[in-house]
């Protein structure tokens, strides 16, 4: 049932000209200078943990790939191209340039971190390798599929820590920013830890579970409220959940019992009722003691109405009896930090002979200073009894090889990495596309969305043991040092 | 140049499934009450300004339309929802149901504010009479794009507001929440006063001017600045706007003015130069005069980094001599309000009889109440001199005829309307959709953006004049209080 594209579900197929402008005049440069096809290497990271956290759970792979699989122009859009105009009302691109891009197909090589894997800053989340142009042209639309679903995965793992045993039902959809704000958010949610949707669409395109109800406005339509539930009761007898405060919420409770009742006696059980307004915690304690009263210690109470992570601890502080947490606009738009700000740098470039080149973004603030080479992750776990448990993440450039012998501390340090048997190494940043050609098979939201759970877990409960920034291999940390030093 | 259709330019066009699973639940509820054809009227309103404003600026129509023809099914859709199941394994909808939906298409009339008009709190955004069925399905997506087109025209007139006669432009595509998260904003940001975006699928299908340059990745493909701006000016000779700041910034001035030389020995003017870190006021000053100096005095300073209207007021308090900015992260995504919270609220629906009753939804908190009836917007201006200024708005109810004779303050008291030569009147909400038919077509993107421009100033300079909320006509806040009175 999950689709196996992404935005090609909804998207018409074509992601050439989704791009800032800027990348096509520098495209331009490049071409003119001849160095169009001069292999380079850009890294997609973040720099600083989004919601204060200590790390961000990766998520937005597959799009990334739709997007490189859509790295083409159509002929409209190169005519469009051919019509926009310089200063002086001349041509902005030239004709052998857009024949070239009327032709452009992606040829290079991506290395990605799977999603639901934790991502400390500055740990690609991507590595593109490949012609200038190509890397260029990418980078854009490569930042906003990233950006957003990690920040809106990440958002969600936050709130389902805060929810605990409980279920988390995200509910965004008329809030999100734009119809595919919401549906990318869904799915990121979905990954970060939610159950379920309220968005058909995320159900249809990427199989997440759908749940929904009913609205005020059903009770509206009907002349009182127990006509409308048990209309709705008629309707749907194996989805019965009620939201109840849309006149007075305890009489509201009241009315869903009888209907529950009734629903009992033609063979259903009513499953829940909601919660939408007023003091959450007081009345789902009052509703739960009725509930239980009547015979319904089964039906579960959902509560929603702008909560958040720090709203769901507050809740669960002043004893709510609140079973499934409805979130929208504060998780699909990531109301308290609605943009991740990941980036794309330059590592290195091929030189006139051919030779890799590294390069850095220097900066006054040392955490903006980029790194250089060709970037993969080191991950270690320890193993016990079977588990596995990280312990940390040591950055290394594959320029250097791929055996390591120590990695350096901000002071300059040195420590060497000793292997043992309890110690197992993975890097973090696997194959995707080989020379063009698409080379990874996702695994289905499900086992994703599994790992997700597994690997927040691991790095919260651990998190003291742990880095909030990658090691540098001492290679690397000894180049970037040189390099700042020139 | 400009698509005639919007989502449609790139979303594959069937909408039905974008909505929440409990809109289909309810309308399953209503099939099986044999109520789905009973016409209701819902509007579409917001109720607190957003970012501490005293109004919003309408925008998203066009998206709004594309929706509302888009409302279909497809056979797949349905085959998906007829798989969905209730608590026990049985199907969530039953065959009549499904085969209904399959053919189901908009009937209905809707009204709506035209884009770049202002709006008021509880005034509606659209006003769409229909069937209950239709009415509920396109909530959510409706939700979806007024709510977010109108908070970011909103904020990019704000920052318009604050820049003053400066130029803006939009930068924010690899920042937003998702690719039409991009798309919708700077499509909005546009409406709401910018001059021009970097992403070029807004250019090409909104017909919005694109802008953009080189990023520092250029820089640093070059051996040095000199050769990378030199590559640039002969790549693009045109439309030479340099970014100084991928070493030292007031060095790097001093190379763009180099190559802006060697730009005009060859009959061309450099542009522009781009500030994109540091001390944005001391560095566009000492920019300004090196320019000025160097016989650059036309050159423009651009700056750019995390801007909003806050800091461009801040930087022209300090004398910043910036002239364009461009304005990414916080526009596009309302970084301070990501989600204006409008609502959707039943207002009035027919009974057995065919007659229409009023509905209202009550809550505790005043401004939740929502209005009953067919509403309207009654504009007020005063005609001086030629010229038409805003005055006030008074929300009325069609079902009690269009003359007013009065309106309602806060405390009860009754304040006549006296009609005079000098005074317009004008209904904010004009047909678009008319017993299923479209019929209404949208001015142009930029003849919008220049009434909104109009629109906000107006609103902004007389802003003491007005109300906060519209009046209610009398016979609707009679009408309202008996029902609360109930």
């Amino acid at each position: 049932m999950p689709a196996t594209s992404h935005l090609s579900s909804v998207y018409r197929p074509d992601f050439g000209l989704c791009t800032d402008l800027y990348q096509l005049t520098m495209a331009a440069g490049y071409y003119q200078q001849g160095m169009h096809e001069r292999k380079a290497i850009f890294h997609l990271f973040y720099r600083r943990p989004p919601f204060g956290g200590d790390f961000a759970l990766a998520a937005g792979l597959p799009l990334a790939i739709d997007l490189i699989k859509g790295l083409r122009f159509s002929a409209d859009d190169v005519q469009y191209l051919g019509r926009l105009k310089g200063n002086n009302g001349t041509p902005l691109f030239k004709e052998p340039f857009l024949n070239y891009l009327q032709r452009l197909k992606f040829t290079g090589t991506v290395h990605a971190v799977p999603e639901g894997e934790i991502v400390l800053p500055h740990e690609p989340l991507l590595r593109i390798e490949g012609t200038l142009i190509e890397c260029q042209l990418l980078e854009t639309a490569l930042l906003t599929v990233m950006n957003f679903s990690t920040l809106i995965a990440t958002k969600a793992a936050r709130v389902k820590a805060a929810a605990g045993e409980d279920t988390v039902i995200e509910f965004g959809l008329r809030r999100a920013q734009g119809i595919d704000g919401g549906l990318t958010a869904s799915r990121a949610a979905y990954i970060g830890g939610c159950a379920a949707t309220s968005n058909v669409w995320a159900g249809r395109y990427y199989g997440i579970p759908v749940k929904g109800t009913h609205a005020h406005s059903w009770v509206m339509s009907f002349p009182d409220e127990e006509a409308a539930f048990s209309a709705y009761a008629e309707a749907m007898p194996d989805n019965g959940i009620f939201l109840v405060d849309t006149y007075d919420t305890l009489e509201g409770v009241a009315k869903a019992i009888e209907t529950g009742k009734e629903l009992r006696r033609k063979g259903h059980e009513m499953l829940g009722i909601r919660l939408d307004s007023g003091d959450l915690a007081k009345l789902s304690i009052a509703a739960r003691e009725l509930l239980d009263k009547a015979g319904f210690p089964n039906v579960k109470i959902i509560a929603s109405n702008d909560i958040d992570e720090h709203t769901i601890l507050s809740l669960k502080e002043q004893n709510a009896r609140i079973d499934t947490w409805g979130i929208g606009t504060k998780l699909v738009t990531a109301n308290d930090q609605p943009a991740l700000g990941g980036v794309y740098k330059l590592a290195a470039i091929q030189n006139e002979k051919g030779e890799w080149e590294p390069k850095i973004k220097r900066s006054d603030t040392l955490a903006k200073v980029s790194n250089p080479g060709k970037l993969n992750v080191r991950s270690f776990h320890f193993m016990e009894r079977g588990t596995s448990t990280p312990h940390g993440r040591v950055l290394y450039n594959e320029f250097d090889g791929t055996d390591m012998k120590s990695y350096t501390l901000e002071n300059g340090e040195k420590v060497a990495l000793h292997q043992h048997d309890a110690m197992r190494e993975t890097d973090l940043l696997v194959p995707v596309f080989v020379e063009g050609v698409l080379n990874y098979a996702p695994p289905t939201l499900q086992s994703t969305r599994a790992s997700a759970l597994k690997n927040w877990r691991w790095w919260s409960d651990g998190k003291e043991g742990n880095q909030s920034t990658a090691y540098l291999e001492s290679r690397l940390y000894d180049l970037k040092q040189s390099m700042l030093a020139e």
